[in-house]
């Protein structure tokens, strides 16, 4: 979308967009889980990072189905959001040197991401409901249920292992 | 905190940086309401919209004591996370017409930033809890709760009203 050129003018338009934003977040996603999976110690978290990957990437699959349900060709567009949720993440764990205390930081910032993402499908669906695709919406009801239990499986770990040993 | 300066050595300070981080984000939320707050044309989301700039006026004086109550200064860090949140709202509203998609959009933005919020409250009470520091856990899970009925608010609203009338 060019910058003030009013390309948005119905609420069709504005659900294109969202898909497009979360496609391009999705993939952004997906890039970063490497350098997550190769900084976190904890086992536990390591293996939950690593079932999230596969997780973005099913999710990836899912928007470009929607795409095509909605007969538009998949793209991302630029979403400065995730590229600021991903960036903090990025410069915090690079000024932290003990190891505990970075997996307590990268639980922190896995379940902003995962914010972000709950809170894109939740509108996303409700937009989909909103002009008539069904289809779409159901479809993200499912990538909108993984992503909250991935928040809580993140926020168990955290609770119930990683922060105890970061506070050592 | 300076990039690879490695400034993040505890768990008290990766705590510290959290506060410092939320508290330079609200107030980028603050000065944001007020743009926001022009823009909306439904009456009850201008009206949503300047309570929760009375609620983030509080929450910032919440964070100024639990800053006191570390015996630490108040102070912010930059938070590329927010400032990407707020970049994205505001170039989104630009590239849109019509005043009731418009209206959806601004729905969609503030709830990505009181997810945002919700994720940081949530990690820096279990933070808090873990370091022993229970009156800040106290404090923050007042705005936590608050973020979170505001969030549901939102979601109401959009979806009683304001997409449907975007939809038109």
């Amino acid at each position: 979308m060019g910058l003030f050129s009013k390309d948005i003018k119905t609420m069709e338009d504005l659900h294109l967009h969202g898909l497009q934003d979360i496609y391009y977040a999705e993939q952004q996603i997906l890039k970063s889980l490497d350098d997550m999976i190769d900084k976190a110690t904890n086992r536990e978290l390591t293996k939950a990072f690593k079932a999230h990957k596969g997780e973005t990437e099913t999710q990836i699959a899912r928007l470009d189905q929607a795409f095509e349900l909605l007969g538009q060709k998949a793209k991302g567009t630029s979403c400065p959001a995730i590229d600021g949720i991903l960036k903090e993440a990025k410069s915090i764990a690079a000024d932290i040197s003990d190891k505990a205390v970075l997996d307590a930081a990268l639980i922190a910032a896995a379940q902003a991401v995962e914010h972000y993402e709950i809170t894109r499908y939740g509108t996303l669906i409700a937009w989909s409901q909103q002009i008539g695709s069904v289809a779409v919406a159901r479809l993200l009801q499912i990538s909108l249920k993984e992503e909250k239990v991935t928040d809580k499986k993140l926020n168990a770990l955290a609770q119930a292992k990683v922060n105890a040993k970061a506070a050592q």
